[in-house]
């Protein structure tokens, strides 16, 4: 997407980029500092209508929290979504916190210890164990509280999606159980603990309809295989989300019409008659807040080094790490970045727009086309609303933390 | 250098490394939980009189307090070096708790705020100008305090050093004065504010003696330059660092004699004929901390899937951004690991290390020959003195913070 698409996402008032309707020169004065993280509630209801009005009626949202793990914006989500999504004791406690029921929050991630996996049993949280240790841990620790514990099997798929950020199944993987050898661990465990379904999430931020669709369709298949071994009926349903966003120029928005369109026949067809109990969950982290998001940082200095424009801006990379090339990239790309203040003028001459960090991976938008910016103006980094501020080295250089806020 | 040099360098008892003499089940259980960061006293120590051994009397020694900024060892630095750099206010409040007095403590780095500039100037600490924007700063900063500033300018030198793991110098910069446009500063400034004298540094983690060598002896050369522009002496003299410590085992370490007899030649002969009021400084972060420090994890699941056998450990890249190559790699290469508790056994079949975030991204050792290492076993990264902690995105997943200790 382009910057221009960008900023109308936002709106603009006199010239200003608006962040929940408030133009940005005073959204900074509001908040008193910068640089700061700034989501829009109305873009996040509107994301979150766009999926319920898309996707089938019987699908759940589950907000994986990974992605922004503000309060703020957890306990607002809380309020629209059917289930939360921990990666943490840490997450659990935030999701606790909110009127979500705790059966309807689930903790995925590798490496669970004992205390953890007991603290989730006892607040009656879904585990979603990824190996047949956590799964006797799971056990031990129902037996000891004297709790049933809700328990769910995370599952490394036999096949591997394509085209995703990040691939996270097919192959040998340290994520789920792998698909094959389910049936054994079924087989052993399914008398001691009642296991109420799968998760199978095979990949992120992936920008085509097409083949997210078709690894939902493998999932369910696959999961309809998996479920012959369960001793019950299937009560859980998780088959992931890895739905993209844009991030650089290139990138053109996920087909969301087409995913809704496959997963209605999916719902409709299999799901529907193989599992009547289970709802499908559909998990989204980046896809609900990713794009509702910026990141406002002030230029601090102008200066020309040997032909080359830069500024310099009080943020950087110890808030922006993904947008530094620094997360996960094997090559940097810029990041969409407009000068928030002046966002209705015409672009000037080319610069380089660099972090007050003192080193040469601080670079936030490399040789990009802005209007003619200075000391004072307010530079925005789009997108920001996943994997920010949590997902960067916040204390590198001993800089003073961005303040938040949702607006 | 190989884990067997590493683990040699520490030492081990009873077939465990040791870390400050003491063995690494024992301090595991004194700090209580995993995973966690432990810096050697005693190496550290070592480190310094190495330094003091082998560099020219001369040399004043600067820490760059970036490279590590716990408390504890910049405390214990401060009684061994002769100054402190550091790169924000934060930092700086840190340094000033210090027994080293303030006008030896430098403040470097891009986008210098006024207000920041302001507390730097109250300080009574060096301030490293890196364009004509901080200079005047400086300069308005200390006529409306009524306070002489404590001034030097960095300048962007005309030559670049090959071989660093970053290089900060040369062509177009966000770092420092380019050298061509300092004389021009200085006719235009030097009546207003008492210029002490200049900072070049070319580059970091550089592991070629001959390279930093030679950087030293065009530093000075550039210097000589620059200070006949000033209207007085030259009082500070930053001839940079940049000494690197080796992480993959294709590393070898500096050659320090090398540098240290360069650097000799250069002390012994141009700076003392014509700097007869400047010592010159030589600024480390890195290389004093680095080696000193280790990152000790436990392993909480091994699972094999699809034919790879995975460790799974209570740490990850939330602590180790750049051990899972996230931070300034182009190739991600692994760091040195060992199991800890078992220094002194045979190597098994290869195994895959990953922390316990729920991302591939997370990955510590990829398919690195270990003795054969179970649940509980301790996982020792080599090379954590520096950059390790705060360079990493903590918060991300909500795990808790790992402690810290100086042993």
């Amino acid at each position: 997407m382009t910057p221009q698409e960008l900023i109308a996402g936002f709106g603009t008032l006199d010239g200003e980029l608006r962040v929940g309707g408030v133009p940005l020169s005073r959204l900074a004065a509001r908040v008193g500092s910068t640089p700061f993280f700034a989501y829009d509630r109305v873009r996040l209801d509107a994301r979150v209508d766009l999926l319920r009005e898309m996707l089938p009626a019987r699908v759940e949202l589950s907000y994986a929290m990974k992605a922004n793990p503000m309060p703020a914006v957890v306990q607002h989500l809380a309020t629209r979504v059917d289930r939360i999504d921990v990666a943490s004791t840490g997450e659990m406690h935030h999701a606790l916190d909110t009127r979500i029921r705790p059966d309807r929050v689930s903790f995925a991630g590798p490496g669970k210890t004992p205390a953890e996996i007991r603290q989730a049993v006892a607040a009656g949280i879904l585990v979603e164990v990824e190996s047949t240790t956590e799964l006797k841990r799971v056990i031990a620790a129902g037996d000891e509280l004297g709790i049933a514990p809700q328990v769910a099997v995370r599952v490394n798929p036999d096949f591997a999606v394509k085209g995703s950020g990040m691939r996270m199944g097919g192959g040998p993987q340290q994520f789920g159980i792998d698909a094959e050898q389910v049936p054994a661990v079924l087989a052993e465990f399914a008398s001691s603990v009642d296991i109420l379904g799968f998760h199978v999430f095979a990949g992120s931020q992936n920008l085509n309809a097409e083949i997210i669709a078709e690894a939902q369709r493998k999932t369910v298949d696959l999961i309809t295989d998996l479920a012959a071994h369960l001793p019950g009926a299937l009560r859980y349903l998780n088959l992931g989300g890895g739905f993209g966003i844009p991030y650089s120029e290139k990138d053109r928005p996920l087909d969301l019409a087409t995913v809704a369109a496959h997963l209605g026949e999916l719902v409709d067809g299999p799901i529907a008659s193989r599992f009547p109990d289970a709802s499908p969950v559909i998990e989204l982290g980046r896809f609900i807040v990713g794009e509702c998001g910026v990141y406002v940082t002030r230029v601090v200095d102008r200066k020309v080094s040997r032909g080359k424009t830069y500024l310099v801006v009080d943020g950087g990379m110890h808030h922006q790490l993904a947008a530094s090339g620094n997360f996960g990239q094997a090559i940097r790309r810029n990041y969409p970045v407009v000068v928030g203040n002046r966002a209705a003028e015409a672009d000037g001459d080319s610069v380089t727009v660099v972090g007050c960090l003192c080193t040469p991976l601080d670079l936030l938008g490399d040789d990009i086309a802005l209007p003619p910016a200075d000391i004072d103006d307010l530079i925005v980094i789009f997108q920001q609303g996943a994997y920010g501020l949590t997902a960067s080295p916040t204390a590198f250089l001993g800089h003073p933390a961005p303040a938040e806020v949702l607006v």
